[in-house]
């Protein structure tokens, strides 16, 4: 046969020739438990690539409560919430949540990715028309993509975009706005107050992704109590796996849709429930967020002295206002470089390459960074201004395609 | 405005009614650490419809690996694979599974569902052709929503169908074919020999989800290796949420394929790693299958005693080969109604209603459960035999259109 879905397999080449080239960003193997220091297989680092805003990782109460989790529930419930998977760490998590967020209910997902795919595709259909800011979450994408409605895209953060979309929708088709408080790839936030206001003008819902601004924006609340309008934002998806320390993820809405997602989320109803120690490790993170707000302002002021140390050396960061600092590159071996030139001098970053973003290393800060730990990343960031990628490189990488 | 995705939320009234009528039989509320008995808010049961099939998730060994796990890598790493998430635990996991199920590569994702998400819908695209079994898991029907391929479901096991399908593929199509190994929805096998014998003549891969084959068939290396094909097989998706004793999931097939999963699988990119305790409850619970293969034939023994007494008191238990006795009900209500009446005797087993499936009782059974406690299984199925549902009930559910 002519015909082999793997065919497409054979001719991937991007990750071969990065490899090959000695800079491939992807798959770091990381050691050790703490939230700002790692050993890699190129030796300890500086942890500015993780999402572990309060550091709670490693916390010893956060530690303690997933131990007693697995001693009081085992380590798996081996089945969906729906039948066998649901325990009161559950509920009381998404008590809990309501409560801080200040939103009427909560559905705990196994997963954020999950969360946003249960939240949208089971909410919309045929004749609904969902209309993402155009550089949303990929969880976002793929719940358009696994529902039947009409998906839309904005130019990113762009009010009069947003409109022009909303006001062409079909007058019976129902409309969902989807958008992240915190876009996760510069660290900017969505304009609440207009996004809210284009909605109530033309009927739509609002979903508001908040995975990045829990834990960070408002003493932790989040981006809608930032902009202190909760109550007029009718859905909330977030992560554990960010400043909650531990994996899985929630809706936050009005009880009537919180129970007919309980009932409809096929991403909740088909997918085993999050072991009891990671529900116990993120409301134990909640707990500490919730006593200790001063972590966040914590976060954000790591991030705000290397956002102004980088400026300074002549780095143009993008505008920020979370614990993320990004700093755009040309095209895609220039910023790989740049990301092995760091690792080398013992500082771990993110490299984000097409097609997830334009290319750029995205550096992230928690609030246990020491002021010691910030200066190295900012002097090994000061080593390499005036490093360029060797001739070799960028030839090996043309020659593939990959440039 | 008139318009209102939330609409269909507050015309949903199914969960509402079976909750007045004391027969709703989800979200059961469970506590307790063992794996085949818990207590629920009605009382103590017999947990006789978890995926626990080796019963390994109070295992000592397990909880101790899950326990080192926290102590070393911390409650989670906050990101995805493939740049701050990925520890080498992830990697000895793979090694093991690849050895295990005598496969080349192995791609551990955050869930099992995400595991199937990522490996259907990355590798298939617009002209290509997905040919699903109608039975198949939710999981491979929203990995299908998701992909822009064309999506056909052939008859449940019916290889006539399979091969009518295959032929009318266009020529230029890739072809992809997903069997679930064992379905579970009744315990029954794929007929792999004919299945892969029809994928060959027409030029198809074949995945395999092995979900509730892993930890049960041929001493747990799943249904491939219980046909003796495994060399003969594409893809094989696996969960840790059943056997595995955790939460996760995992691809195995082909080096190249992996890697190219490995950057373009989105659910596995863009989702946080699955935390450390996970990765290690896994890996222990795979060594302990490795070591004491008798814990699959348990299970399975344990569920042929409980299908054969079943079959004794007159009921019609559906034909299975794994460590699941499924009972078939005519209609909603009196599943519902005989899932309250085992609830009331101590015994919990899963409902499944439609749209999941038509209704039936779903038991599944533990290596480690007694006979002291399967003889109260059947014991209370012997009770409830004769039990009709009370008029009341039936009205009710009629009066809101739920039976």
């Amino acid at each position: 046969m002519t015909t082999d879905i793997f065919a497409r397999c054979r001719s991937y080449t991007d990750a071969r020739a990065a490899r090959s080239a000695g800079l491939y960003p992807y798959f770091t193997r990381f050691e050790g438990s703490d939230a700002t220091i790692a050993q890699t297989p190129m030796g300890e680092v500086v942890m500015c690539g993780s999402n572990n805003y309060l550091g709670l990782t490693s916390d010893p109460r956060v530690r303690a409560a997933a131990h007693s989790a697995i001693e009081e529930y085992g380590s798996s419930r081996t089945g969906s919430r729906l039948l066998n998977g649901n325990v009161s760490l559950h509920e009381e998590l998404e008590r809990d949540l309501a409560d801080f967020l200040g939103m009427p209910a909560a559905l705990v997902f196994p997963t954020g990715y999950q969360a946003n795919l249960g939240a949208i595709a089971s909410l919309v259909s045929r004749n609904d028309v969902v209309i993402i800011d155009r550089e949303a979450h990929a969880s976002v994408y793929d719940a358009c993509g696994m529902s039947p409605a009409k998906v839309w895209r904005f130019a990113h953060n762009d009010m009069e975009d947003l409109e022009r979309r909303l006001a062409s929708c079909p007058p019976d088709a129902n409309r969902l706005v989807v958008v992240d408080g915190v876009y996760s790839m510069a660290g900017d936030l969505c304009p609440l107050p207009e996004t809210v206001q284009l909605c109530r003008k033309y009927g739509a819902r609002l979903l508001v992704d908040d995975a990045h601004g829990l834990g960070v924006l408002a003493d932790g609340r989040g981006t809608s109590a930032h902009f202190g309008m909760t109550e007029q934002i009718d859905l909330i998806t977030i992560t554990f796996s960010k400043s909650l320390a531990s994996v899985g993820g929630a809706v936050l809405g009005p009880e009537e849709v919180i129970d007919y997602l309980r009932h409809h989320a096929r991403s909740l109803i088909f997918s085993a429930a999050a072991p009891p120690a990671s529900l116990a490790a993120a409301r134990a993170a909640l707990g500490i967020l919730r006593d200790e707000p001063w972590l966040c302002r914590q976060a954000l002021e790591n991030a705000s002295y290397v956002h102004r140390e980088l400026a300074a050396l002549g780095y143009d960061p993008l505008p920020s206002e979370a614990p993320i600092v990004c700093v755009p590159f040309e095209s895609a071996v220039p910023a790989m470089f740049a990301w092995r030139s760091l690792m080398e001098r013992g500082v771990y970053v993110n490299a984000v390459l097409p097609p997830a973003a334009s290319p750029r290393l995205r550096a992230s800060f928690t609030a246990t960074h020491t002021p010691e730990q910030l200066k190295r990343a900012v002097a090994a960031f000061a080593e390499i201004r005036e490093l360029t990628p060797p001739e070799w490189a960028l030839e090996d990488f043309a020659a593939q395609g990959a440039a």
